[in-house]
This record gives C-alpha cells, sequence and structure tokens, in this order.
C-alpha cells in the first residue's frame, strides 16, 4: 500500500526529527534510542487519516498525530518495567539497557512531551484536545493496571477482560481517530462517530491478535505460535475456554499451566480449545466488533471519500488467518 | 500563622475530597494513601498567595494549586521508588506499601490528573498555564535524573549543584507563583517577577536546608543532625568543602565518607567544613538568592498590599539557625 508507506515515512521522518537535549544524558539517550526502534505507527496514521477524511492538511494534523505516538512510547516504556520484558522490538527495552530508574524517569519526561506538542494548538483546540487526551491518559493506566491484576487471579470473566483491552488498547485508537477530527473541526456527532469507530476497531483488533497467537500461520504472524500459552497469559481464548469447559476439562487445563514442555503445552491447550469451539466463539466476537467499528463509520458525514481511510484501516488492523 | 492556618486547611479539604473511582483499587488506592500522608503543601499556598497578591478568589485559583500538588506528589512517589527510600513523612512509600508497579503507574495517573485539573480553566488561560507547567514539569525530570547522576561522581562544581537544586526545587515554586498571575490576568512583567521572585525563592530555601541538615538546633529541625553527612549526600556544604580544601583535608573528606562511626563522621566532617568557613559561604549564596528573591518581589506592581505574602513567604520558607 504506497499510501501507507508514503505516510509512514513522514510520521518517520518527523519522530526522527525530535531532537532531545544532549543532557542529563541518562535522561534523553533512552527516549532517543527508545524512538528509533519503530514500531508501526498506527494511532499517528489514524490522526492523519481521520483528519484528511475532514479536509485538514497532514502538516496541521502532524503535532498531534506525534503526540498520541510518545504517549504510546511512553506507556510502553513504563510496561516494559512493570512486565520486566527483556526486549521490545527485538532490541534491550530501556530499563535492561539503562536501569529502572532511567525507564521510569524518561517515560515520565515523554508524557510530558506527549502534552507539549499538544501545545501547538489554538487555545480551543487545546481545550478539546485536552479533554479527549487526559480521559483516555487515565484509561490507559486504569487498563495497564487491570491487566496486572488479572495475572494473579484464576477467574476473569469475558466481560472483564473487555474491558481491559477496551482500556490498555482501544481507547488510544480512538482518541488518535478523535484528534483528527477535533483539528479539523469536525462536527460533535463526527467527532463521536469516528471515536466509536476506533474503539470497535481496538477491540476487534486486539482479539485478532489473541487468535492469531495459538491460530495464525506462524509464517505471517512473526512470533512464535502458542506464545500467550506458553506464558499462561489471560486471553480471550483462555477466558473463554475456562469458562465454556467442563470440571475435568478446566482441571486439564490448570495442569497444564505448569506443564514443561512447551510443545506439548501448547498442542493439549489447542486441542482442548478446539473440543469447545472457543476459536469460532471468539472469532464472533471480533467480528460482532468489526462491524460495530464500520457501522460507526457509515455514520460519518464528509464531503470527502471514505474508501481510502476504509481501505487503510482493514489493512492495518487485519490481517489473513 | 492564622491565615496559614486557614489557608492551609481549605487546601487540605480540598485535597481530601479529591475522590478517585473504587477500581483498579492497585492503582487508586495508593493515590487517597498518599495525598492523605500530608505535607507543608507549600506550592498550593504559593498558587493562591500570588493569584490574591493580583486580586483573584481563592475559589478560582484552587483548581490550579491543587494540580501544582499533584504533581509534586507524582514526583515525589516515583523519586520514592528511584531513592529506594522506605519511608515519607514517616510512614511506608508507596512501593514498599503496595510494590514499584503499583507506584508507578499510580504516580502515572496522578501526573495526567494534574494536567486534567488545569482543564478547569478557559482556553486563554489554559495555553498559558499549559506553557509553564509542561517547561517545568520536563525541568524537575531533569533535575531528579541530575542529582541521582551526582550520586554517582566525586566531582560536582558548585554551579552544576545549584542547577540541578534549582530544576529540582525551585523552578516548581515559580511555577506555582506564576500559576496565580496567569489567573488573575497579571501582566507579562508582572509574571515574570513572580516567577523570579520564586525561583530564588527556592534557591534559598533548598541552600537553607542544606546548612541546617548539619548546623540546624535538632529540636527545632525535627530530624537528626548530619543526615546528608551520613549517608554522603552530596550538598552545597559538601561541595564547597572539596573545592576550598587542601590535598590533605580532601584525603580527610574521602576517608570519612567510610566512616562507620556515625557520630565521628559527623563531627570530623563538621570541623574541617568549620576549618574552612563553609558554612558561612554558603549562607552568603543563600543569602544572595533571598535579597534576588526580594529585588524581584519589590519589583512586582500591584494595587494590593504586598505584606501578607512577603511575610508568609519568609514564615514558610525560612527558620531560625
Amino acid at each position: 500500500m504506497k499510501l501507507i508507506n508514503d505516510y509512514s515515512e513522514l510520521i518517520e521522518n518527523e519522530i526522527a526529527g525530535i531532537s532531545f537535549p544532549n543532557e542529563p544524558k541518562n535522561l534523553y539517550d533512552p527516549l532517543s534510542y527508545f524512538l528509533a526502534l519503530g514500531g508501526k505507527r498506527m494511532r499517528p496514521l489514524l490522526t492523519i487519516l481521520s483528519g484528511e477524511l475532514f479536509g485538514e492538511k497532514k502538516e496541521n494534523l502532524m503535532p498531534a498525530a506525534i503526540a498520541i505516538e510518545l504517549f504510546h512510547n511512553f506507556s510502553l516504556i513504563h510496561d516494559d518495567i512493570m512486565d520486566a520484558a527483556p526486549l521490545r522490538r527485538g532490541k534491550a527495552t530501556v530499563h535492561e539497557k539503562w536501569n529502572s530508574n532511567s525507564a521510569i524517569l524518561s517515560g515520565d519526561v515523554l508524557l510530558v512531551k506527549a502534552y507539549q506538542l499538544l501545545s501547538h494548538y489554538d487555545a480551543h483546540k487545546l481545550s478539546a484536545l485536552f479533554l479527549v487526551f487526559n480521559k483516555t491518559a487515565i484509561e490507559v493506566c486504569e487498563g495497564q493496571q487491570l491487566d496486572m491484576d488479572f495475572e494473579n487471579r484464576m477467574e476473569v470473566s469475558e466481560q472483564e477482560y473487555l474491558t481491559m483491552i477496551q482500556l490498555k488498547t482501544a481507547v488510544l485508537l480512538a482518541c488518535a481517530l478523535q484528534f483528527g477530527a477535533i483539528i479539523s473541526n469536525a462536527s460533535e456527532e463526527n467527532r463521536k462517530n469516528v471515536y466509536d469507530f476506533g474503539l470497535h476497531l481496538g477491540l476487534a483488533f486486539q482479539i485478532q491478535d489473541d487468535i492469531l497467537d495459538l491460530y495464525g500461520d506462524p509464517s505471517k504472524v512473526g512470533k512464535q505460535v502458542g506464545g500467550d500459552v506458553i506464558c499462561n497469559k489471560k486471553t480471550l481464548l483462555s477466558i473463554v475456554a475456562r469458562s465454556r469447559a467442563t470440571d475435568t476439562e478446566r482441571q486439564e487445563l490448570d495442569f497444564l499451566l505448569n506443564e514443561v514442555n512447551i510443545e506439548q503445552k501448547v498442542l493439549k491447550t489447542r486441542s482442548i480449545y478446539d473440543n469447545l469451539n472457543v476459536k469460532a466463539f471468539c472469532e464472533e466476537t471480533m467480528k460482532k466488533h468489526h462491524e460495530l467499528a464500520f457501522s460507526a463509520f457509515n455514520k460519518i458525514k464528509t464531503p470527502n471519500s471514505k474508501e481510502n481511510i476504509k481501505a487503510l484501516c482493514n489493512f492495518l488492523f487485519f490481517r489473513d488467518f
């Protein structure tokens, strides 16, 4: 997709152009390092696509697009500490390469930098951007806390899990899209619909991620099949499986949590999931949110063509199984 | 001072009235706990005193005053993790009572909550508040990083140390005062002078803190005399001492860093400082910033009496030796 490549390059250049002070080195070097690790830059793409949908110029959308990306990177740096993750995009995480203190503090600075980028907008737009951004930032923290809490619980309901991924992932995509609508002076109704579009897109995307982890084509997914099963991560699959399992199956699933042969662990877990029709059930939920996303999308009123952003969002978020 | 007590009570009530959601408990309970630990609430007091100086009502100043206090508490929660501090105001720190992850994440939320409180102001004031707040927030992080960096260095110059305490402590007091001036629509010149007043007040205050740690009256200071010497903390005293010491004295000071008899350590270190006239030298620097503070203060133009805030700032920040 040439358009995506062109836009991604613009965003990448913008991020590469962010200059941090030279000192204190232990504060700013981690940020240059982390931002250069790359990523799909989905969120800034959404802000730009959404703003263009309402007739705004890319250059006016860029500061907010980058603010969202900086916020996302702040949350990744802090999440990596909390999850004790050694790697991010195949490279050492900030707390591994420097230390936790530098990761805490450089994350803090990145959050403030995100706010600072928003101050490019005139006072009126700033208030609206600020309102949705503050709400979203708090929700993302709540989502991360719920995710950590769930690790220590045996039983998590499907609804609790969906709330968690909504907070941790979906609201930021919704916020990124709404940023574009605010900057381009879109109507309240359009702002709401573009937000709902992002919210359900995010939910569908995260559920797809859960499904692909176990059922994806390894050559396409680009990571170890069953990674979530191996580290006993709660996903929609595991939660649905537990809720549908008989007592015997639940005992088997519990037993498999401690299985050391990881190949056997993945195979046997998947076999129980298959018996319970877990994949089809999760695909239904995913499809529901995909439909809700495009139902909100269809309500958006704009004189501009909606085909590009529609195709791009499907391309960005949904992969072949 | 009755006025201070009345104002402090108002601020304390306002903070006690902040209600956090019930869930996630591990995110919000640490915040209720930490904010209830109290403190002198100097920063919100400064915002209110400054705003009143320019004729603004307390209730209009309160959201910004509380925003500054929340920011201060965010930075304390994160600093406590970095400093591995077990206690804050005599009670367990957040990372001790919960864990580092909860302390990171609840600190993050508190920073966002500070921004959220600022959104009470109309768009025009918001832009100005935002500008100084973002700049200050970044500076405070830089100050904390420098402070940590200095721990690992033998030689720190007096100028480097003053830059560090300016960033870590003084700019937030300056920002708190400028918040009051912005909300009360004070002129650019008044905003600048009130900021400079706070900046030099903060520097003088921190230098006083360094001096009192070793030379204060234990019954008035309320903590162990020589605490900074005992934990080899860099202070203006220790930096000035090293820069004025002969080679022999510097060797003695180095030797004392590892002295295990803490009574002897404090006594001998102080005796070297006394020979070098360190206290008088630091008092000179403190006096210089106190004078610079009140020179900026005297340039502030307002039809209202300046006596109250003058007396209150002296009362808040300067104690008998």
